[in-house]
């Protein structure tokens, strides 16, 4: 056991393992849950395998850092998928071949019996733990988090109220800490199948209109290519790249000062201010913080987004409502992980 | 002091005074608590004359009531409005002319210091007490509430997680208790504000396609009007009501037979269906409570919603999801208001 009194040993014992798990890629980190610090890192490509093969992977890399530091017993892991309630199962992530309902935590635990502590949570949930303690929520109560990739992804962060208001036992006056808001059975936060047009184009989930099937990476792509030869008058040096009309290809074009290109992205931020509006009437929320690729599309994304959110929300929130970029990058699934296990 | 050994006085001791603030009267009820009952009940004009007004008004007849039920210590009251984070400021009620931030508590606590606590809070707020503790949402864990009225009202019920998962200090195994989700500034639940088209029509909000602006009671009546001049080969008996098509008013035609009328239901249905799918991708939501006129238009109404509801949300939640009917009706406000200080 840790002795209390050594501050040697507290520093050490606040490091945990942060997993990563993404498609294509698993990354490690070793992270300081105190300050947020990634200490090491490490990745290795994700078993196509299925869910007990990651598990497997996962555990002997956990391992061999256990034998580097091996005052380390927690692990906590950001996964594609919706969690159960009382996270024990992944379920049915988009990007991971063949996983269905599994349960990641207690393939784990039984790889991993010298670890005292393992949790498992949804990607996009981590990514807000890891904006809310190091990175673009820091000190604030509530914020939604928005994350613009292959899909989009969002996570509610919210503060309970103070317990004489909440009615929630177990002592007067204690200040309550952020959490993230997780509903009925621990799905929440699906921001990405929210819909601004209720017949807008088909998305994949079976609904139309939703803020994924306009910004979600190939349909954002598709959008663009489809404008380009819908009309043929634009002049646009994206018309030599028809095969990969990635976001970032987009936005390198828009730097350039192609103006179809900047139009991309104000049409973007537009339907994207739409949809946050939605979040902040019901939900009365007034910081919206972006990640993922489409994001990296900078200013022009940022400010069309702004702005029709405040066109579109209740009068009293105009002056209020916040866009912040979030600042973790690819860095945010590790630290959010180790976020996990951290308290 | 109510003596705790005597059962004569403990029951008494349950009694508090629920008020329902509207836009042209204020209900009163004497309420027990525990059951939700409805002991006495009395009701005045509103005072058009400002919040001070009408909390001199709601004192007098508190005083009243007093002195008939001496151990009455305890009242609540649900107002149109949203309130700040503390609910000490009633702000910008719709239907309340010259209402601004309305410190409507504070009045109240200085005309009747006899009261030992008196809450207020909103009306949407109210009622989804009212329906948890003694209506449609016994036993639920999470709900959304609806009203459909003048105005499309909402409430966010939920119940956080237990201790050891939400990072709430204060004792660990604490079961929590379900309350009503408030948002940073205490404005959440603003459901009528979500827009199902970012083309739609106008909302007196300033955004569009809001789903207010389309079941709101006027823009019911209006957009129903506006289909029968469009289409003169309408054969309604509804053409005889061109001052008056109310809720009600179409609702008993088309329970009368005719296929119009039937027709503005299955498509105010189709339309709020695609709100609540929002809101249950959202927040992992799986039950939505149905309360106001317009939810007396019935099976025809409900059927619709469900359907449209069931085929716009995530897979996960096709099976799950469920419409009920608010069961307290125009009580909902005096019971809810009293449970807000039931504690």
């Amino acid at each position: 056991m840790a002795d209390p009194r050594s501050s040697f040993v507290i520093r050490h014992s606040s490091l945990t393992i942060g997993v990563d798990i993404g498609g294509t890629t698993v990354k490690l980190g070793v992270i300081d849950a105190v300050s947020g610090r990634v200490a090491a890192e490490s990745s290795f490509p994700t078993p196509q395998t299925g869910s007990h093969n990651v598990a497997s992977a996962i555990a002997e890399q956990a391992c061999e850092i256990k034998s580097a530091y091996p005052e380390i017993d927690r692990l906590g892991v950001g996964t594609p998928g919706s969690m159960n309630r009382d996270r024990s199962l992944v379920c049915y992530p988009p990007n991971l071949l063949g996983w269905k309902e599994e349960p990641l935590q207690a393939y784990l635990k039984e790889l991993l019996p010298e670890f005292n502590r393992i949790e498992v949570d949804n990607d996009a949930n981590v990514a807000a733990l890891a904006e809310s303690r190091h990175g673009a929520g820091r000190g604030l109560s509530h914020f939604l988090l928005v994350t613009l990739g292959t899909g989009i992804g969002g996570a509610i962060y919210y503060t309970p109220p103070p317990m004489e208001r909440s009615g929630i036992g177990g002592g007067w006056g204690v200040v309550p800490r952020g959490e993230i808001y997780r509903g009925q059975s621990g799905g929440a936060g699906e921001f990405g199948h929210t819909s601004i047009d209720l017949n807008g184009p088909p998305c994949n989930c079976g609904s139309r209109g939703c803020i994924e099937a306009y910004l979600g990476q190939h349909y954002l792509s598709e959008r663009t290519r489809k404008k380009m030869m819908d009309n043929p008058s634009i002049s646009s040096v994206l018309r030599a790249e028809k095969n990969e009309l990635t976001p970032k290809i987009i936005a390198d074009t828009m730097n350039a000062g192609d103006a179809f290109a900047r139009s991309v992205f104000e049409e973007a931020g537009m339907l994207l201010g739409a949809a946050l509006a939605n979040v902040a009437n019901l939900l009365d929320m007034h910081v919206f913080i972006l990640g993922g690729g489409v994001a990296e599309a900078g200013t022009v994304l940022f400010d069309s987004t702004l702005a029709t959110l405040r066109s579109r929300v209740l009068a009293n929130l105009r002056p209020i409502v916040e866009i912040r970029k979030a600042h973790l990058g690819n860095r945010a699934g590790i630290v959010g992980a180790a976020m996990l296990v951290a308290d």
